[in-house]
């Protein structure tokens, strides 16, 4: 596309992750350079924001803060689960997004989020473009889960598996401190795609992480769990159990619903609980031993004291490269990462790949990843993930507690 | 009592903390140094090891892996919940001890522990000397309850303190992140001390914590509960609620019991999950909103990467402290904390106190420390815990992983 000048609006949206904000930082900062872009907007609560024209001035912001949003975990700006109809069923929204685009002047169109929000900005794109207005439009990737198309790794993956790995390493120092048996199930979060739970390997590598690991790949059977923890359980007294939020037996049903099933068979109760009560039930039902269940619930995806460096770093690389590209006259394209190996040493290129490739589908975790009995990841997942969670990040501790970012959010007049 | 030679051992009992280790590395890097000290050994599983005669001859572990104790969760020499009985009922145990202090010649007995622990020592002690064996017995203090009398606050309540401020004040940027309701109850450990659940004030100190505030103190009625939640939401729609796992009703009744005859009289089922689900449950039903149950699990007691500096150089302190007093004659005492502000400065020195005074009572939390509607606390809490987390320490990073202590243990052979 031709070079363009005018507003760029930057948005956020999906579930949180312990980097959204670092990419943001990037965005902001590189944009707040840029010739073309004549003003910077933050939209409060993504798509929502620009809808209903509520739009940060960021140029107000201080660059003490734009620095923080490095290290400050979840949406700064706010995100939003807002899903857009099928422009050839109902434009109302795209016509709304194209009359506020046109009232500001926006002609840059930064979006960051994971699949559902990458087919958000391909479809604004694909309006915009049919309506003839110019505007350069570019997907910045997020996602704990790890399963956008076309990248290596996506942002807020590596410093999620760095919490998991880390807090199961001291998971096991604890539950292993008494000669009695205990077994301990661990619900991570992923549902439909498993990297995150694999990340768990990472602390086995250690020697100190589960001792099965179940996928939402693979489908889920109570017996053969029962029989694998058994197999364990027999040799050591004591299980480490790490699983996904989004296992699923054949019929699709969800941990959570199975218990309740099964529990209401074999106790006459309907059980409420999470997944991890669930199986931390039957276990305790099985194997008549101390057992736990734990959730790492919203601590997983905002651990941002527990950071990875390098995965701080390349949030911040991708909101910068998708603006450079815009401004050269790049659209429709999401920045992703290729991942180089020199001398065994990693390192990642930004790359740019087309928004309705990245949108197309979720990448699951590779079945030739897991062992035989699919209850365990392989050596070659170690080698993938490691290199992710590599280097210390964390917030500045004042007090001894981190000092986030506080935005001045400062309106921009409705036009 | 006169100066001893002799072996000594130290064992570690309850459960784990953060930083019972450091306290560890100091009894064994103080007490390998003392020349009135012939052998020093780890018991395995505290006093199990005693009576099984498993100990560890710490004189063959490495000076690296023994400093890498002060930064290893949990007990490395393995904990126990074991009760001794009366010994004037049954001092079958008693006997046992003795016998085996003698063959060993034992003349130094360390433990580390919170109430049950010390009560224990003491009783160990007054049957050494009632049966005219001479031997020193000191305690070494620890819990995250911080309910220990007779000590300013105790080893590990701080860098639990750290990781439950510093979590939420990361959940509280998650939780914030959309534009629609939500209310998030986070379960707190405690069964009857309030403390660690009143250290989710310091994320309320820096603007990022609890609305509301419920210690095991303080009688918990689900009424005043929901009223409470209900004059939050009503003002913002997003609540964060801070709750003690202790939390009791009049007739002593746990949350999770109470929400078992709850949900049985509204929905017809019982419900099993924990106390962050029953409560979870019952917001649900009354605000129809996003909720979110949260328990800290054992994640709270274990977080070594978010330890306090200060409390973990004070467990060291502890633990060498211990051994100093000991080798120079003093026995039947607990090392305790002294707090000294000079011009508003923190410090820190140990005392002894006696272990009868310490085995005495739990410290609960003073109530002269609540707002009138006892639904949080003062500032004077903050006054006091904040110089207690002061100062980042975590383990090394080896691969972004922790690196944790490896022992050796090699076992003493039987006698």
């Amino acid at each position: 596309m031709a070079k363009l000048t005018g507003a760029a609006v930057f948005g956020q949206s999906g579930g949180p992750t312990s980097v959204i904000n670092s990419s943001a930082s990037g965005v902001f900062q590189q944009a707040l350079k840029e010739e073309l872009i004549t003003e910077v907007y933050g939209a409060a609560h993504g798509i929502k924001g620009i809808l209903e024209e509520n739009f940060y001035d960021m140029s107000k912001e201080s660059q003490e803060e734009l620095d923080l949003l490095k290290t400050t975990p979840s949406s700064a700006l706010g995100s939003v689960r807002y899903k857009l109809a099928d422009p050839s069923v109902d434009d109302t929204d795209y016509k709304r997004i194209l009359e506020v685009f046109k009232k500001y002047n926006i002609r840059y169109f930064f979006y960051n989020g994971g699949n559902d929000s990458m087919d958000t900005t391909n479809k604004i794109s694909k309006f915009l473009a049919k309506s003839g207005y110019e505007c350069i439009v570019m997907g910045v990737p997020k996602t704990i889960d790890n399963d956008l198309f076309g990248t290596d790794h996506c942002p807020g993956y590596a410093s999620a598996a760095r919490y998991v790995a880390t807090t199961i390493m001291e998971v096991y120092q604890d539950a292993r401190v008494y000669d009695t048996p205990m077994i301990t199930v661990i619900e991570i979060m992923g549902r439909n795609a498993g990297w995150l739970t694999a990340a768990s390997a990472l602390a086995a590598h250690k020697g100190a992480g589960p001792d099965l690991i179940y996928l939402p790949e693979v489908p889920f059977t109570i017996d053969k769990f029962v029989s694998d923890v058994r197999k364990v359980f027999d040799k050591t007294g004591k299980v480490i159990v790490a699983f996904s939020e989004g296992c699923k037996n054949n019929e699709g049903q969800y941990i959570a619903e199975m218990g309740s099933t099964l529990s209401t068979d074999a106790f006459g109760h309907a059980q409420l609980g999470g997944a991890s009560s669930v199986l931390a039930d039957i276990v305790k039902n099985e194997f008549k031993c101390k057992v736990r269940g734990i959730e790492f619930s919203l601590m997983q995806r905002c651990g941002a004291h527990i950071g990875s460096k390098t995965d701080v770093d390349e949030a911040f690389m991708a909101g910068s490269e998708a603006v450079k590209a815009a401004t050269s006259g790049v659209t429709d394209h999401m920045v992703a990462f290729e991942r180089i190996m020199v001398d065994g040493k990693y390192t990642c290129k930004p790359q740019l790949v087309n928004l309705s490739y990245a949108a197309n589908t979720e990448k699951t975790f590779p079945m030739e990843w897991l062992n035989k009995e699919k209850n365990f990841v392989t050596k070659e997942f170690i080698e993938y993930a490691l290199p992710l969670i590599q280097g210390d990040s964390h917030p500045p501790y004042v007090d001894g507690l981190p000092r986030f970012a506080k935005l001045n959010k400062v309106l921009v007049p409705k036009k």
